[in-house]
């Protein structure tokens, strides 16, 4: 790997518990923020640390998030707040032969650092647009886009995943030696996310392939 | 509703964007709860600000976590932290007819308070119990029990449910009027968590019931 691919770990990326989950693959933090709809934004506004869900998407090495201008977090992140974005994907539950064994099988990503604003309206609509992008190639040639209105009411921001520490756990059951003798069930509960069937707000239109074959 | 079964909202959990999206039903916030298996927590330590995910349960009206004593996180935690803890169940993308109308169906809770440290052993192995419960019914009279030295490496915290802000949105694409006759598709993308086939590490066990009707 060359160093454009590699995560090179900080004093606050520095996976001190179970280190060897540790996933230094920058290709895998891509993955994982990609593969999520939702992230998870602490930071601190007055006196109160607050721990905030949010949209999020991607390009390049930044993530995206949105919101009214108005918003708490919004307002903390623009006015340069520090920040932690976590995006936790779980796979499955581990079930060992010893009750302190048990664990989880997931993927996760927290990234470090503060916001920036996105100004001006037009690389406002870009970043808006691979939004759209996520949700479902060619829908934002559909959906009627933003008026001025609209885009001055909404903030863009987006943070560096330069400083991020990834964890990987994929793993079966680990008993200690002493343990994998008893009549106990291990192994693993698998879960995922899947795609229900779509509900349609409209009969009238003609249902795009991207909707025709979201499920699963 | 009697008090007890209602979320009275403080500034810091009086929900300010999408007003009428708050839900006020305790109920629902211990569902919430109950559903996710991981929640994500905001905390200061030191100069930083973190976001961490982390394994979650409830008994009454306490969330609970456990960790190892060592954890970064469990330190600043046990030492009176301000903590933010944010749950969040992904139900689907809701697609509008505008861009700038596409939204999400979700639950969520925000939590905000201190931890407190469980103390004794005792009390620690009934909260892990409940761990176990809430994995598999039945699954904590199989596993081999903790012994001193590992109920001793392992901390145990909770958190009052009093001070939590509840979101729900579980609503068709909402429209301006002058977009409604656009032939766009709008609907629900739905997406949900599922369980997958289990898979066993040791197959000479016999296999519970849980593991067996695990899978949808």
């Amino acid at each position: 790997m060359n160093d454009q691919t590699v995560l090179s770990p900080t004093s606050r990326t520095t996976i001190r518990r179970l280190p060897e989950l540790a996933h230094r693959d920058r290709a895998m933090l891509y993955r994982i923020v990609d593969d999520a709809y939702v992230c998870h934004i602490a930071f601190n506004a007055g006196e109160d640390t607050h721990c905030i869900p949010t949209a999020h998407w991607r390009r390049g090495d930044d993530l995206y998030i949105h919101g009214s201008n108005g918003s708490r977090m919004i307002k903390a992140l623009s006015a340069g707040a520090q920040a932690s974005v976590a995006i936790t994907l779980l796979d499955g539950l581990v079930l060992a032969k010893s009750a302190f064994s048990h664990s989880m099988n997931y993927r996760s990503a927290v990234i470090y650092g503060q916001f920036e604003v996105v100004e001006g309206s037009a690389e406002k609509l870009a970043a808006l647009d691979a939004l759209m992008d996520k949700i479902a190639a060619g829908r934002r040639h559909e959906a009627r886009p933003g008026n001025a209105k609209e885009i001055n009411a909404t903030s863009v921001l987006r943070i560096s995943l330069a400083e991020a520490a990834v964890k990987v756990s994929d793993s079966m059951p680990s008993d200690k030696d002493e343990d994998l003798a008893l009549a106990v069930w291990a192994g693993i509960l698998p879960l995922k996310t899947t795609r229900g069937t779509p509900v349609h707000a409209d009969a009238n239109v003609p249902v795009p392939d991207y909707v025709r074959n979201w499920a699963d």
